[in-house]
């Protein structure tokens, strides 16, 4: 019975600990594994590995990044005075795939919430203000969700950056209220970027 | 931005060839696994690789075992006169928590289905018919999915079982238990009024 293989029930509760990943989930991936073929195995470990290994922060907007700058930072193209802030990677993601955003970004790594413990010192927000001291940064997009963390956030951005002088904004409300900029259409995106206003 | 990371991309990828992980849930995934520690990472790669080396097919049953063989045909208390047939290795985890089963298992790993090109000796029926042939197994009940690809692979098991003079019996069709009639489909109650028993 497989609930007496150890080397699956381990696999089974690594699993587990992704995010999102149930236990039924969880064991039915790990049975998945079992299915591949062996050098699929092996190459599906040295790629968790290989990620965990090479992906680190970028230094100056703290998104994901295997360089040494990300590939947005490191674009002539992109205007360094527009900073579109987010919580998280994915939010990046999302935004470029509306490809009307030409600014730049920087990467929170959470949203404030006293409830789970989330202070602002654990947030990349000290780099956040560095950048906009030093940078030339005219606007400011607080684009994180619209969830009661997320306005919370803007609101404390807002305030931060208000004596840099920069013109901080925040996305329209044409994103769904509640929802994740990770599932939010395009169009919805594109329009909530369009719609932008002062905070 | 995250898509031009190679390594991240490539696991993701990687996540999305396991069943039933479609491409956003892989790459939660992948981002899920940069959240953890290094040393939670390196024991996540070696579980996958752990699994897969050390867990086989019993040579009985062919269920999923990392023992020479697996602790159900093991166990000296299970009645191994009676088999219960099941489609993979998940449907003997279902079974055991039913605690009433006291026979063996023997595992197909998959169903006839020539719509998607799985004939009869891509399965583990030679294996069940040798058992059934040395083993003196008094009855076969076979647990198989109640549709069209388990019906199919119940017919053809139980044609061949047939000259051995094993009993074959199958699962009872019904109404789950807890469900209302009103959403029960035609069928199902068709099936449910057919094996009708006295109260």
């Amino acid at each position: 019975m497989a609930e007496y293989i150890e080397s699956l029930q381990l696999l089974a509760e690594k699993f587990g600990r992704l995010e999102g990943v149930g236990k039924k989930t969880a064991m039915r991936m790990a049975f998945s594994i079992l299915e591949l073929e062996e050098e699929e195995v092996r190459s599906f470990a040295s790629a968790i590995l290989d990620a965990k290994e090479k992906i680190h922060l970028c230094p100056i907007c703290q998104n994901l990044t295997d360089r040494e700058v990300c590939s947005i930072c490191a674009d002539e193209e992109r205007d360094r005075a527009t900073v579109c802030v987010v919580s998280d990677p994915r939010a990046v993601l999302a935004m470029e795939k509306v490809r009307e955003f030409s600014g730049v970004y920087h990467v929170l790594h959470g949203l404030i919430s006293p409830m789970n413990g989330i202070t602002p010192e654990q947030l990349k927000i000290k780099e956040l203000l560095q950048r906009v001291s030093e940078d030339g940064v005219e606007e400011v997009i607080v684009a994180t969700n619209p969830t009661v963390e997320g306005e919370a956030t803007a609101m404390y951005l807002s305030k931060l950056l208000r004596p840099f002088g920069v013109r901080v904004t925040r996305l329209a409300y044409g994103v769904p209220v509640g929802a994740d900029l990770e599932y939010a259409d395009e169009i919805t995106l594109f329009r909530a970027l369009e719609g932008r206003r002062d905070v």
